[in-house]
């Protein structure tokens, strides 16, 4: 890979290296440094491990210091829906890694340049390469542009999952009869499904709510009930 | 806890908080925090998810920089022995966490002043109090004069895992002939016991070594062998 090539990475990264050699390594997947009789200890799988660590700690931090009274637990639920290898290789695809990867022969001829574990480690390794070259806080300010609205949406989803537990948690402070979720509607083409749940107890309809799986629209309805009981806003 | 008991511990530590909040979060198990009616989130729960996030890039960092050829598995390895809970609980222990560790009264009567899950998360928040009031150079100060010396402990251990497996592959290059090892000698009292192992391989013995346990002993035989090879020096 010649450094003009490199040079529209950092464009889209909005970060400029010091030693460029660090991002090359980032892109150096090991069935190239196999192929190509580059050492091992140059292919990206080191840096790969410490940008690992240095991702770890920036969303620790962040989550910490934006969700003051979230408990430990939710924390971690947070943190690991945030670096997931699924979120990580979406964020790698926005920044197109993929067309910067340098990868074997035979990862090539079996489609590992659109593998999401592959994406992810590159990912990951120019974390490392990044903070390797401009310390932590240059990691941190990538990783935030990168993974901030991930954060978000997954604290969102986290949010829906609690509304049915936490129906059934309130209902059963005086009831000991069960919840009934019931899909009501389906509508939609195929591809673009939408669902509509309602959830009742004891004969009568707590909430209603739409989405796009079923279970999708049996939180949302839990939402409606919580929010009807005046326990959500 | 008083200010002048938390004085003593930043004299241990050498490292003065300038809010010495954190460090009493730090130490307020989730156990202590029930029974004193104190908010959920002021227990050390959360400071220990942070912490475990520095600590881990912070050893991630060193190893990755101290070994620099160093395979990523291995790197992986040497990480996990350093940041594993018998290793914090160890450090934890001589910088006496559990004089100062506030407990309910529960967890008090069950030990759980001594128990190794308990230190070594109080160790995890400290060092997650420490990088809040003070940053990450402050933290890694911190961690790297608790885990220095650990690191390079375990580092020989894999060194010595890695023999018996050398020595393997080395025997398999030219023989299928397998490896025997046997336990040749027993010596010391029950609470310090030193084993002698022997290494032999198709009727010659190979190499011979000594060790507080059976598979050290062996461990040191097949470094013997390496040795003798003149695999290793």
């Amino acid at each position: 890979m010649n450094n003009t090539n490199l040079e529209q990475f950092e464009e889209i990264i909005q970060y400029k290296f010091s030693n460029i050699e660090l991002l090359k390594k980032a892109f150096t997947h090991s069935s190239y440094a196999n192929e190509k009789h580059i050492e091992k200890y140059d292919n990206n799988e080191r840096l790969e491990f410490l940008g690992d660590a240095v991702l770890e700690l920036v969303i620790s931090d962040y989550i910490y210091n934006n969700y003051a009274h979230m408990p430990e637990g939710e924390l971690t639920k947070l943190r690991a829906g945030t670096v997931c290898e699924t979120s990580l290789a979406e964020r790698a695809r926005d920044i197109h890694i993929s067309d910067f990867i340098m990868l074997g022969k035979g990862e090539e001829t079996t489609g590992g340049r659109r593998r999401d574990s592959i994406l992810a480690d590159a990912f990951e390794a120019v974390i490392g390469a990044v903070y390797l070259d401009g310390g932590i806080e240059a990691a941190r300010r990538h990783i935030l542009t990168q993974l901030e609205g991930t954060v978000g949406k997954i604290k969102l989803s986290l949010n829906t999952i609690d509304c049915k537990t936490r129906l059934q948690e309130e209902i059963q402070k005086t009831s000991k009869e069960p919840i009934h979720y019931m899909i009501v509607g389906e509508s939609g083409p195929d591809h673009d499904k939408l669902f509509t749940a309602a959830v009742s107890h004891d004969g009568a309809t707590l909430g209603m709510g739409s989405g796009k799986s079923k279970k999708e629209a049996e939180q949302s309805a839990a939402m409606d009930a919580l929010r009807k009981m005046n326990i959500i806003k």
